[in-house]
């Protein structure tokens, strides 16, 4: 059996409304898995190896609902465009070079190691419509020890005809990639992953629908992003109740588990539906912000009890910082209290914190907190850079670090109960 | 005379609607001053000192025109707070221990190593209320080659009893250190700072007011931050037109060159009078997101004539990189936008450049730009990290630097031609 110690600052959000903190505590853990948390080492634990942080701050890994991996080059360029414009300048464009393996190992391994780096131990991801460049991506999650969900894409309109698939080889592709990586990892799995309603034939919806079913796979996609995709959906699908039926009319809306990013012009049906089905929403506030989309209503989400996690959705968003969403994501929900005329409260941030741990990480299954049971996925703060000048309370040193803190701050990284190493 | 050459990517805004881009090109450098860019270099200026920054791209430094030096260990704490009751809080007990110098140089020293590292040249600073904190800053500023102007607060009211001053006190003080710093450096330099209208009586805003006519020194303070305080200052002041002319009517506004932090609940006839007298609004995006203030409408005030610059507002801004202040600028800009039914335009990626630099530099003189005459404040970037999977235009390299760069890629920097090193 794998066990080990680990003694440090201990902080966790078991419900988001408060944090659970443990000052220089040992947290035991078995197979990968947490088992308990107390402030003297019991007898029977006293044989374990110790990992010894004590001072440092242990908190649980990030993680990541939504972000497109071919879209890494592009982080921070063209944010003058809308979403439409920037999608056909910028997004398609770079997408179409996914067909060249050597590119996409370029592009991939400085994505991962950049997750690493900032502490991002698990995400899901798009990545393009070519099949052996997510086979490629699926297999460089896999060395590296991050989790994962990664998607093949599928287009099969609307969109320039280097991206466009043909419907039945997209439906193939899409199975071969389920079939061949489902049972390989627990690890790192894939997703299905129509890219949003307008680029998706009735045909290819059904057949994704179905694959969903047949092999128990989970779904990701956009959902109501920017005012202009939404009328163009109506268009698209005159007939259904909005843009949220859509999807669940082809079994791909919480038939099996199911991420939605963005969620910013949900009409209250939708929200229902949502939480009804247990949809993940994913907020990406950073790429709400560049692409002039919006800002979510977060606390509306969780007040009608949708599940909801954070995302950078790169490269819409700019930066794969968990730590400066978790801050965005604060921020953003105080704009949106003032625009509510202070109806919806803004996030805590303890909420915050949550949102970009469990929140996200119960889409994972338990993995996000440091209850009996989850999985040990935790990273190691030295915060003494940004602590040097007076006592802080161990809440303040995580809020310094999330607010100012960043990958430098990151020492350690563990995944299931492995520490990590920089993956390439 | 000194003089030199630098050879690299240059690029800055002498307008704020395009980017100057000099690509492989040399900057001329005579007695801190820019001479001239050009493509070759001319025969005269082959005898000149050569820094070869080739492949690196040459910038202005960045300016902040409104940060608080004491509030500098708070950084990223108690957020979850509005305005009145943060300052309650946090930042009055963090600023009554100014009258410790020993933890003022603590502090401070840290500060000015951070500006110096995230590339912030020039910087207009509030101290406390502490005569000896201020002077302390004024000379570590000195020490560091750093441009500031740096000021003494004046509080005589509504304030804890530890932070009010006598009335008379406060203006002796103030008179004491414009004495003696007004015309020792032109780096760095004394600046009337009455924190805002509700903690300055009458008779001290009357006496700043003569002071800053007597000694030609500028002004900084805080206008329209958030709609309570605009409410408390019209119970003080019911006579007045409205919260700007407060200061107007006691020669704060204006009359010697004056900054005004915030400026969200601005009304027209506000904007106008800034215009007409010229003061400047310094946008604190970070700020204004994290204590629920608002969004400035930074369009309106640049089309109505006012002169703005962007600022950290630490404690209540977390962040002091301007790199990222100019990326919450536009953002906040594009939520704006929205908010007015798409009537004031989003700023462009090289406006919100501009006003980091040019825009806030124009208070300091000719600083900010690399045309003619200017103060060569100059930062050497090394984006090699950012730019290394295609190939990208010098514009998309800014791009990336600014929304996803740090510290880590300014290598050099240069105020009034010198370089300066680490300070502390």
């Amino acid at each position: 059996m794998d066990k080990m110690v680990l003694k440090g600052d201990i902080v966790f959000t078991s419900v988001k409304d408060r944090l659970d903190i443990f000052e220089d505590s040992y947290l035991i853990v078995e197979n990968g898995k947490v088992v308990k948390i107390s402030k003297v080492l019991e007898e029977s634990y006293k044989g374990y190896p110790l990992k010894d942080y004590s001072k440092k701050l242990i908190i649980p890994g990030f993680v990541d609902l939504h972000l497109h991996a071919p879209q890494y080059p592009n982080r921070g360029l063209g944010l003058d465009k809308e979403l439409i414009p920037w999608l056909e300048t910028y997004t398609f464009p770079e997408e179409e070079k996914y067909d060249d393996l050597e590119y996409s190992r370029k592009v991939f391994t400085r994505l991962i190691n950049e997750l690493w780096s900032l502490g991002t131990t698990r995400s899901v991801v798009f990545a393009s419509v070519h099949k052996e460049s997510t086979k490629l991506l699926l297999e460089l999650f896999l060395e590296s020890g991050l989790g994962a969900y990664v998607g093949k894409v599928n287009m099969d309109r609307n969109t320039k005809k280097e991206l466009k698939e043909d419907t039945n080889k997209s439906i193939l592709d899409t199975e071969e990639i389920i079939k061949e990586y489902k049972d390989k990892s627990n690890l790192v799995k894939p997703i299905i992953t129509p890219r949003f309603v307008p680029t998706c034939s009735e045909g290819l919806l059904e057949a994704l629908g179905n694959l969903a079913l047949r092999y128990e796979v989970p779904v990701q996609s956009h959902l109501n992003e920017n005012t202009s995709e939404v009328v163009w959906v109506k268009e698209l699908f005159p007939n259904s109740k909005n843009y949220a039926s859509v999807y669940d009319d082809y079994n791909l809306f919480g038939q099996t588990k199911t991420i939605m990013a963005h969620c910013i012009y949900n009409t209250d049906d939708e929200i229902e539906l949502m939480a009804e089905n247990g949809v993940y929403a994913a907020h990406c506030p950073y790429s709400n912000y560049n692409l002039s989309s919006g800002i979510m209503p977060v606390r509306k989400f969780l007040d009608m009890g949708v599940p909801v996690g954070l995302a950078s959705d790169i490269s819409g968003g700019n930066s794969l910082s968990m730590m400066s969403i978790i801050a965005a994501t604060i921020q953003a929900s105080k704009m949106k209290w003032l625009d509510t005329n202070k109806e919806l409260a803004p996030l805590t941030f303890s909420e915050g914190f949550y949102l970009a741990t469990k929140g996200g990480g119960s889409f994972f299954g338990k993995v996000g907190s440091f209850e009996e049971g989850y999985d040990f996925d935790a990273l190691i703060i030295d915060d003494s850079s940004l602590a040097d000048i007076k006592e802080l309370t161990i809440e303040e040193r995580l809020q310094k670090f999330i607010y100012i803190g960043d990958d430098r701050n990151i020492v350690n990284r563990y995944v299931e109960g492995r520490e990590i190493e920089k993956p390439f």
